[in-house]
């Protein structure tokens, strides 16, 4: 038996562990887990030093050795990760209605457990932690496959859970790490259809699409955001200037960060010399069309495929409509289906850019910054989702739950 | 171009069309489509009597030639399947929950439709009819891939629903038929992410198989179920015997019919003697362990794939377990995770069950056959899902739906 089946067989059996397992116990080993991270802390930054020591030697780009890195500061960040999750409320069990049926049968829909959850991700050993904490605290077993890059901090994270459940006197397979990270065995764990639920990536748009493309699982996709902010005829312009700046600049290497700006041309003549100046100002290019560039000396002339971008970079398109239908349909040309905003103070518009526009969120005069799990008030989350099937945006702990209907009767029968 | 990028592009243009319909406008087209399926009746049993002549020079199975035959009763029955999916209220734009964060920004969580739904079926086909009245009250474009056997009455039914929405000045491309029924379309279908949603396939375990391992579009699975009774300790033998009677014989052909019943130890002397008798007098086979055989002259040696068949049959198998346990264990080995029931009068087994038993409706005392759009109140069913993304257990309108989130602000950034 190959490693990667065994691993699966042994995830299958421990689903009953995790599903029955009340939040009491969940939170214990969350805590007990917490607090031996930060116990062994020498241990863990010791065999990570192996990994990027490794990388560099591989010749890796600085900002992904930054991203493999762990200091005392993450090690104390995944600890308090897990505390957070251990006082976040419990999703499983939760009923979502009941009613009773004329017959007499009293039909209920249940919250439990998805099973077992695979989750597939690149070089940030904290995603180890941090996915343990969210799949437990919904009942879930862990099945992780880590990036290469980082099989030495992923397998200390994992030692040290381990001692835990064993002191705990629970059977360890709950979460489980493959250590075989051969790219031939995560497409097979792509097809582990019989011991795997659910299949969650984390990481870049190569490794999401090859999990879409390969998986015969069930996939939750966390996707990219091509985000849009459209500034309406009547946009309050204090408001949009100050929505955009944040949107682009706050932080510029995340997906609901704004990538592409829609003018409608009434406001085109003030408003793209305002919202120039302040871009500029921040350092972001501009890549705008004919328009655009007729008013902003320093802006580039954008290509078709600008406004496909997802930049997430100091960079931004802009576009000038004639009408707030127009600028729907562009948007519904170009963007992934994360984040949209509209900067309008009228009433219908506002309406009708929330009716019309397809995407995961969609904002009336805010930053699209906040899709969020922390900012939607989930306390966690494992992703923002921008498919449309079982969860779309930011993924909380309900997310990671599948439901059941539970029907009482006395004897009924059709 | 091929016909069937030509209608996967056609289908994503009109995504827009039924997204933004309102629920008068749904209801009139289902209304006028029912009317004239009615009315061009004949055009349709024309139609229809060329792919059973067909079939029967062929020499298909009485029984599929049954499933493909339409007569005027049947046409009518699609027209008044349309009526009822009209008088069902719409799912979309209901708020599914609506908060202010202490920021100020209202997030609210709104039912939106999928977007473009691919249906593959096999030979019925009112399922033409069927599934656009479902998609098409949910706001969804459908794309339809029927069998090669009844392509002649798919095609027919297409033609009377797209004369009605030419009448209606309707774009009709939101419902197509692709008539290249030919396996490697059927192929490329299942890998058309960039237009179609989600899938939908709808017949035997083959079929479902299939899409499951070819798609790249995430699927709604539809399943077959191997459906349990356990009988407690407790049982009352009156309700036990009713419903397992009913759960197994009122119709056997269907996925939510009973093919195991799980007897505890304690009342297998007594009990097995008395439902023996009923299977037997109503003519079903009953492939027991040990136990049972020592029992019932008539019953035969179970083989252990007996436990994971689902029969649809007048056929069923027995196991004797020595505790609530291990019935939930034998359970959880064989069932397809679709309904499964336990007759007790023990409130502790009837919790510890319902919570342990992991399967899409779990029942206490009653029929596993009421597993049905129907019967839950969802007033009609697209298929009764055994997956756990995104819907579980029978699927109505709001499985048919995702949702946004809808995000008003003042201004906040973050």
């Amino acid at each position: 038996m190959t490693e990667l089946v065994l691993i699966g067989k042994n995830a299958k059996e421990a689903r009953v562990v995790t599903r029955n397992m009340d939040t009491k116990e969940k939170n214990k080993i969350l805590e007990c887990c917490a607090e031996e991270l930060v116990k062994r802390t020498d241990y863990i930054l010791e065999e990570n030093a192996k990994d990027v020591s490794l990388a560099k030697e591989n010749g890796m780009k600085e900002s992904l050795i930054d991203r493999l890195m762990l200091t005392k500061e993450r090690v104390l960040g995944m600890a308090n990760g897990l505390l957070k999750v251990a006082k976040l409320s419990d999703p499983v069990g939760e009923v979502l209605y009941m009613k009773t049926m004329e017959n007499g049968l009293r039909i209920g829909q249940r919250r439990t457990p998805l099973g077992v959850i695979g989750i597939i991700y690149e070089s940030r050993p904290n995603v180890t932690a941090d996915a343990f904490g969210l799949c437990l605290k919904s009942g879930n077993v862990t099945v992780l496959r880590g990036g290469k890059d980082a099989i030495n901090s992923n397998t200390a994270i994992i030692n040290v859970f381990h001692s835990v459940l064993e002191k705990l006197k629970i059977n360890k397979n709950i979460v489980q790490l493959l250590t075989d990270t051969s790219r031939e065995t995560a497409t097979q764990m792509m097809k582990l259809n019989e011991y795997i639920d659910v299949l969650i990536p984390r990481g870049g748009a190569g490794l999401i699409k090859s999990v879409v493309l390969n998986s015969t699982i069930p996939v939750i996709e966390t996707g990219t955001g091509n985000c849009h902010i459209y500034v309406d005829e009547s946009a309050d312009f204090e408001k949009a200037k100050k929505i955009i700046i944040n949107a682009k600049t706050q932080r510029t290497g995340v997906c609901n960060a704004c990538e592409s700006l829609v003018i409608h041309e009434a406001v085109a003549d003030e408003f793209i010399p305002l919202i120039g100046e302040e871009l500029n100002k921040k350092g972001v290019e501009i890549f705008g069309d004919e328009k655009t560039v007729s008013l902003l000396s320093y802006a580039n002339k954008a290509m078709e495929d600008d406004y496909a971008k997802e930049y997430l970079d100091l960079k931004i398109s802009v576009k000038v409509v004639s009408n707030i239908d127009e600028a729907i349909e562009h948007i519904g040309k170009y963007s992934t289906g994360h984040s949209e905003a509209i900067i309008t103070e009228s009433y219908e518009n506002a309406l009708k850019f929330t009716d019309e526009v397809d995407s995961a969120a969609v904002y009336v005069n805010a930053s699209t910054r906040f899709t969020d799990g922390e900012e939607f008030g989930f306390g966690a989350e494992i992703g923002i989702s921008t498919q449309k099937l079982h969860a779309r945006g930011p993924m909380g702990l309900k997310e990671l739950t599948t439901t059941k209907y539970v029907v009482f009767g006395n004897g009924q029968i059709r």
